[in-house]
């Protein structure tokens, strides 16, 4: 059954690469237009869920992140519209040169193919990942979360609509409607169809994908981002950006789990920030250093440093110099976003270059880390991999590219 | 143990990282003169591997591949000296831009990490990879094939000699002496250390790896190549090309294992052309069409055209036209390299949209995909994946990137 779906995805994907930009803006529109139209329809299908998950007794976040209103369609219709503005990537030459021996040669950007998404919980990632697969020229292959199966069905139901007013093959978007694990297990061996798994949800998802997956899969780990503040900052800009990074919005992945402190700087610095945040209600969990000058701070554990909090909590630790504070996030990071906080030039190279993450920043938030703040216009996840796609992941991110060669008789001697 | 190695190789890819040009490319040079001072004790070591495959009865071909003379470890010390010239791809500004908000973002290239190869038979693939690997800033964890074992220890003596006279950390070149089956799979498990393993072999091989990694592959499978004549042909630069495509070097993957020509061709070029072939020992496996004008030809059947011949055999198939070369191509090509002769421009530019091979070729011989031929100055081999790398692979396709991102303070609103 799965095979048979991947088979049609993968048939699509070849309609797919070639359709013009403007028919897809139009099947995007009418996708768009089609979740408005079912409005009703779709938060009717989106109770089910909730029912279901109360009755299961899901906790309040989970519950929060599953519901669907008015508003919430509404964004996900403008999203959609969004991704008619954007440049399509497709055929784009990314490079051409000529051989001495006449030959010329392209480098065209092409779609990556059948693309299969594992979700859990959002049902916006529904119509999100369908949307940037769609434009970007790929078939897509949805498998959401148990708990949003009728939300995600009802989505679903109104892109296919959309695809089938226009003409479009309807593998183009391909839903397992299976709630079963052996469907995903089945899915992840297809590798003769599918050309990219992303998983996209908690740590215990992504794990079991790469276990069992033949099919390249790009990883969206999680983010366990620093802040270091240098002897050299300019220490009230550091206070604004570390704030900003820890308590703006605490639950997502580019925020801080944890700031390191030069030791030259902790004594000006860290009473006045931890008090800032201690009003805030962050739970600081620090080191010795830390805990001298704050008391009722709780003693940080390595596990603490290894540790994504997604909560107001915040990891905090005292280190000597720079180099210190790179090898500390080399080995706790999760290689996500990293920031140094200083006004001295050589300090701040030292650190961008050094730093293994996917985004290294110098005087700012490591909350920028994201497609739209990038310019990108929208974002499929933040890659946490360095094969293919390293951070913020958007339309360019899912393509791949082919060489075309002209000749006029050329033969190998 | 294998733990430890890859620790090392971790750990010495971050030095490797920030290594100047100028010291990589000294390392390469002080390798490449190491091998040829090392001449003599490496071509003994060969006898040793050579004495035991003969005892292991072996085919000759093999025996041949796994030679190595004056000749070969000339070229291999060559071949590292030519590195030397190549541009370092590290440090490179892929991109740049400026945000309304001040944030100024560089996409800069940077080497993946640790890469593992593992391989078969030819004992200079030891010093090649190890040499693009550490001209593209990565370590690399080497793992050849048993059979080679003395060859490729002697090598890589010479490889680790240069490092350490270097003071380089030593772990930037690793090989795994182990010839247990066990070593590899244990490698395979260690996605905290490694970050991409390039397979070098046999679809056997290849097809292992995937099956058992937690890490990134990029495969380098088969070339099941096309070359399909058009109607619309020049006739004499087909014959060249066809001719060329299969016997000028049979036994490598970017050869024409499957020739199409056009119905309205097929009675005007096929005598001359299968004439020439049989001329030239080349064992031809027809369809219907092709047994009519060649009743000395074989029946080709659907495994033929799955097989990679790399041999003097070729199959052929008369088509009605450019859609059914191309589906034909999209079925049974290993999505290597096709291509179509053709003087019709439509005809062409319908080809080399819609065949989804890595390569595509028009009025050209793809026995031109190849690094040094692309222009690229080497390669580590032709990915037949979509993700990350396709084609040939050298340098650049040997790095990742990060977003390194200035601000003066810039906070999420």
């Amino acid at each position: 059954m799965i095979k048979i779906l991947a088979k049609r995805a993968q048939i699509a994907s070849r309609e797919l690469a070639n359709l013009s930009t403007e028919t897809k803006n139009k099947v995007l529109a009418d996708m768009s237009a089609a979740l408005l139209a079912n409005q009703e329809l779709i938060i009717k299908a989106n109770a089910k869920d909730i029912a279901q998950a109360k009755k299961a007794k899901l906790k309040p976040a989970l519950i929060e992140r599953l519901t669907l209103d008015e508003k919430r369609v509404r964004e996900m219709a403008d999203g959609l519209l969004e991704l008619t503005k954007l440049t399509d990537p497709v055929g784009e030459i990314i490079k051409e040169w000529e051989r001495p021996n006449g030959l010329r040669i392209q480098k065209v950007r092409v779609p990556i193919g059948v693309i299969a998404i594992i979700y859990e919980s959002r049902p916006n990632v529904t119509s999100d990942c369908a949307g940037l697969c769609f434009k970007s020229g790929n078939s897509v292959i949805l498998r959401g979360g148990s708990e949003a199966f009728a939300s995600n069905h009802a989505i679903y139901q109104c892109l296919r609509q959309a695809l089938k007013d226009n003409g479009v093959s309807e593998g183009a978007i391909c839903m397992i409607i299976s709630k079963e694990h052996a469907a995903v297990d089945e899915l992840l061996k297809l590798n003769g169809y599918i050309d990219l798994v992303i998983p996209r949800g908690g740590e215990a998802l992504i794990q079991r994908v790469v276990e069992i997956s033949r099919i390249p899969v790009i990883k969206h780990y999680k983010g366990i981002c620093h802040v270091y503040v240098d002897e050299w900052a300019d220490l009230n800009m550091a206070e604004n950006i570390c704030f900003n990074a820890k308590v703006q919005r605490p639950g997502v992945c580019n925020a801080m789990e944890c700031m390191l402190v030069n030791e030259h700087a902790a004594a000006r610095f860290l009473p006045g920030m931890l008090k800032k945040f201690k009003q805030s209600g962050v739970e600081i969990r620090g080191d010795e250093f830390t805990r001298k000058i704050a008391d009722w701070a709780k003693k940080a554990t390595q596990k603490d440093y290894r540790t994504e909090y997604l909560d107001l909590i915040l990891s905090v630790k005292v280190v000597k110099d720079v180099q210190e504070a790179i090898r500390h996030i080399n080995i706790y990071s999760s290689h996500h976003s990293d920031s140094i906080i200083t006004q001295n030039q050589k300090n701040a190279e030292e650190f961008l270059r050094q730093v293994d993450s996917a985004c290294v920043y110098v005087n700012a938030s490591p909350r920028f880390t994201d497609g739209r703040q990038f310019g990108m216009g929208a974002e499929i996840g933040i890659s946490t991999d360095k094969i293919h796609a390293r951070g913020p992941m958007a339309l360019e991110e899912l393509t791949s590219y082919k060489y075309v060669v002209r000749g006029n008789g050329q033969i190998r001697q």
